[in-house]
């Protein structure tokens, strides 16, 4: 063995520990899925600022379009649709993931292209087909308000206000948006009447079935990337190619983040296309095409039934109130 | 006299009896202004489930506009564009008026064509320029899903989901957004350091000037017609005729329901085709327009720093969690 290989063991071990600690791994029951923590706000102030940035639509091009608007926290951290509505209407070109426990992701966007939400909060704002602003713009509207430029001040204990200040802020909102205490949540931690008969067969089916090989962790996904159609090719008129648009590494085509099932009663429709409209339509996709399983109606009724305990507490805030536009402030000319 | 005048004058006396008495006319100190009194919640139940019917976008054909989107309760109640994004980007005819305080309001839309909240509700839903749904389509939408029938049943006490029943909860809801406390009413009421003098110079200049002709009573505004353009012609591209659309009296061809002033500061741009962007056009044309009069620069500063003072408490509540859409709900088009 040469010299290098025996820190690595030991950083392995370590990690291993760690995650132990954190609960992440729950050795005593092995089960697969572990409860969502609750969210730890070490920064009020700026998660308070970052829910005022996530709501405005000052951020767009046209005024119109906040993160709220496709990450809408009163329908799961979605906008239900199969693909977005951008600037000027234009259709995007992937279903919105939920913002829900999304700091639990390895990576955000269906590729995986930002390693953070720091990183991908940035994106849609200066998308085209998104909010089409630009990062410029952006820093120059919110610094021509003065109620934001001194709540910049206070949180981040200097003047200087840029797209990272920006991103930090909606970021650190972001990671407070978890959904602890679902009904399964409950069940894992040992009260063993949360979840009722039909809902336990369609774990335990879930598990059984392979399901879980990718749907793990305390987001059930979010930590791999797959391919879609593995069994089975998959069928869809969306162009996007995932991973590999990302890597260049062709065999990676198609390979998408498993979506977390968090929540996953409210972010229908399903897959990156939205193409299932339906818990039942995307249960049966599944099973056919990455587990080359058919699931009788029963048995698929009971994985829905499971699917509906994880749904978790919505992240309960009041709506904040913005700034307002000072005379200097840019106004939108979202016709033009 | 007719034996008819008898009783109209008594009927006179009582409703400036019934005035004295709520409190909108305040005899004591003859201000023609009066405080913004605070919401009184008689069924809290209706004003809640009216609260989701205002952030639901399903209410749309696209499922991506909800009241909301252009009467934005984190900006004033107003979307802060010169006229509103509806359906397919479709250009409004008009700015959005703020929905605070609007129950105050003689009617509503800017040419008074709804006699209520209620009847107002209705009109944004089947406007094809607006979220361009139906009202049946509407019904049918919300009796998919299940959470919302039992709410109604809860709420109405009856199993009839009508858009009778739905207009009546967002009316409900749209009741509850006034806005006291603001700095000026405080001062209204006695505190006479809540105010500072020169926006006391304000004020008393908005008196002597004559804007408090129409711009009077608890909502500075919203109680009468006027034409917009009485001194001197109002040179717009907007192709609103207001009142006279409504009556087919051509001599109210250009009136308009005078816009309340509180909250003005947040509600920015101004008239009904939004096209001052600041106060400090707004009170330019005003005073020249409607008045015959050019404020000087420090007029025009003082009575702005006036109006800045009617800013009072903005409606404060959770973010409603929406009940998710059945497998029955039929899915959103938007791009179809």
């Amino acid at each position: 063995m040469s010299r290098f290989t025996a820190p690595r063991l030991v950083l392995g071990a370590l990690s291993v520990a760690a995650l132990l600690a954190t609960g992440a791994v729950q050795a005593k029951d092995a089960e697969p899925v572990s409860p969502i923590p609750a969210a730890k706000v070490t920064n009020p102030g700026k998660v308070e600022l970052g829910k005022k940035l996530f709501f405005d639509p000052r951020l767009s091009r046209s005024g119109f379009i906040s993160c709220n608007s496709c990450h809408n926290l009163s329908m799961g951290g979605s906008d239900n649709l199969k693909t977005s509505i951008g600037d000027k209407w234009q259709k995007g070109p992937i279903n919105s993931p939920t913002v829900l426990n999304s700091s639990l992701n390895v990576a955000q966007f269906w590729d995986g292209r930002a390693k953070d939400l720091k990183e991908q909060a940035g994106g849609p704002i200066a998308n085209p087909g998104e909010m089409a602003f630009t990062h410029d713009l952006a820093v120059d509207l919110l610094t021509s308000i003065p109620q934001y430029v001194a709540e910049f001040k206070k949180v981040f204990g200097h003047d200087k206000l840029t797209i990272d200040e920006v991103t930090q802020a909606i970021a650190a909102f972001e990671e407070t948006l978890v959904t602890p205490n679902a009904r399964f949540d409950k069940w894992l931690k040992g009260d063993k009447k949360a979840i009722n008969a039909q809902e336990l067969r369609g774990y335990q089916l879930f598990k059984s079935s392979g399901c879980v090989a990718c749907h793990n962790g305390p987001n059930l996904g979010g930590t791999s990337f797959q391919k879609m159609g593995l069994v089975e090719a998959y069928k869809t008129d969306n162009p996007a190619e995932g991973r590999s648009a990302v890597t260049g590494n062709d065999a990676e085509r198609f390979n998408f983040k498993v979506p977390t099932l968090r929540n996953v009663e409210l972010t229908y429709p399903y897959f990156h296309d939205g193409a299932a409209d339906t818990l039942t339509q995307a249960v049966d996709t599944m099973g056919r095409l990455q587990l080359g399983k058919k699931f009788t109606p029963e048995e698929n009724a009971d994985i829905v039934a499971f699917l509906k305990t994880l749904t978790g507490d919505q992240p309960k805030f009041t709506l904040p109130i913005l700034p307002p536009s000072s005379d200097k402030t840019k106004r939108p000319q979202p016709f033009e």
